[in-house]
């Protein structure tokens, strides 16, 4: 199996990036990723203003799969994520939505030992791992890593963890994916701006899908699949979202837009993945006893 | 056991409304409730525009409870919801987020039979019982059972189901809490502005609390506290409800502030209620592994 070192990393989802690696469609890797900080903080002297924000949420890649053309899906399966034995949560003023009552920064490395999080004072939990950067090259134009789109990129969405499934839509040659940002746990929205950020190595199935169309990153969990829609604000994010999942809906189970509107209306929840980020996400969760394959 | 019928509704939430029903603390009682229609809808001729809006979201009650005052929580314990035997879904230029691509209103009556939703065309899902309407005297004013707000009222909150408690803070002598708008299914969001509209009957056990603190209503389940927050916008929403969270926690578990919000957004997840009420309407989940008791 073959396994790619965090030494190759990107700073932004570009079109016109080039890979320094290359996999076959099928194949099993392992990606070894940076923390959000790409390891700048050691120790918690160092504080989020010290921090060099332009590798924030660095990813590692490009990788080029073999056969991918702008067009295909890439499917990337999460088979298991394996945490570094420490993730760090920093703190500053105006980081989060209750960031105006941060008075001094301050950094807190939390150990991580035996599948549990070893918060301090006797506060233990379990780890809940997550891929909190994961995308591909975007149609044009240069996208940071620390922002979310239809290419994917920081979507800080939990449900990307072992277990599930991700499609996206490929706009480049290869597909040009790459990852990073994982985290040891995070609630859903990311509400002071940082989950347990930590680094680790991602195992996972890389593999392509053709003649399908799809214009949003796609999370497949057991029970459901969960389109993801990222805005300005969340009821953007929100009115994007369900206008796409309708959409599918009718082009799936050939219905008419009244009826899939009923059942989204009905049966799929809208969950808030993210609102810290520059454009803010959120996933549209289509249960499988009305989807039961995403494409027909 | 005491049956309360639907023939008495109230359409606003006042704080100088009077109480039609009296019931002890530690009673068992079943609530009869219109749908949210007021029964309006008697087949699929009858559109949206033709229906009165004024008593829309009507909900059974007041119900003076004896013994509790202002400063006192009312907790609800759901304990099951019997449903009519069809429910209705109305379609309507405008209703819900996709609402500017319905071109003509539409009515669809929805059989429910046996803990089913036959939506036709061999669609059959499992029902989802919940109560969309549920609240006590405001503070102060008169607040529309169409709009949500602290003191509960239009939630629609698909967690204030059959085996969850809803502690209520109260502001008014006897509580005065009345409830309406059930659900046989409904995702969060409630995207295209209804879920399937149903009256019924809910059995329900309603007690008191002295002594505690709370200044919106917290929605129990098996593994979670739910605080619930409505705002003009999500985002707002979110903040606000992030902020009573943290200071919750604070009080709770004699936490710092940083610690608090650090475990907020590493353990605790925000959830989208409703989107389409005049406020918006979410819910901050903080599981039971981190708050073992609502109050200590």
């Amino acid at each position: 199996m073959q396994f790619f070192s965090k030494k190759n990393t990107i700073t932004h989802f570009s079109a016109d990036m080039k890979s320094v690696y290359t996999i076959e469609p099928g194949e099993t890797v392992v990606v070894e990723t940076h923390d959000c900080y790409g390891g700048q903080i050691a120790d918690e002297s160092v504080l989020r203003p010290d921090i060099d924000l332009s590798i924030m949420n660095q990813a590692t890649g490009p990788f080029y799969v073999n056969g991918v053309k702008a067009g295909d899906i890439l499917v990337v399966e999460i088979l298991d994520i394996e945490l570094d034995p420490s993730g760090v949560m920093v703190m500053s003023k105006g980081l989060g939505v209750l960031g105006d009552l941060v008075d001094e920064p301050s950094t807190k490395i939390v150990p991580v030992k035996d599948g549990r999080i070893l918060f301090g004072d006797g506060l233990i939990f379990p780890v809940a791992p997550m891929i909190g950067v994961i995308g591909v090259a975007p149609r044009k134009g240069s996208v940071h890593c620390a922002v979310p789109g239809d290419h994917g990129g920081n979507m800080d969405t939990k449900d990307i963890r072992a277990g599930s499934r991700i499609y996206f839509p490929v706009f480049q040659e290869g597909g040009l994916f790459a990852l990073g940002d994982l985290h040891a746990s995070m609630g859903d929205g990311e509400m002071n701006g940082t989950g347990v950020e930590i680094g680790g190595k991602v195992k996972m199935k890389v593999d392509k899908r053709e003649g399908c169309l799809l214009s949003v990153p796609v999370v497949e969990t057991k029970d459901a699949f969960m389109f993801i829609s990222s805005a300005e604000t969340l009821e953007a994010a929100v009115q994007r979202g369900a206008g796409i999942v309708v959409e599918h809906l009718q082009n799936a189970l050939a219905l008419e837009f009244g009826e899939a509107y009923r059942l989204l209306t009905m049966l799929c929840d809208v969950k808030i993945s993210q609102v810290v980020n520059k454009l803010v996400t959120i996933r549209v969760e289509v249960p499988k006893s009305l989807l039961f394959k995403l494409f027909g």
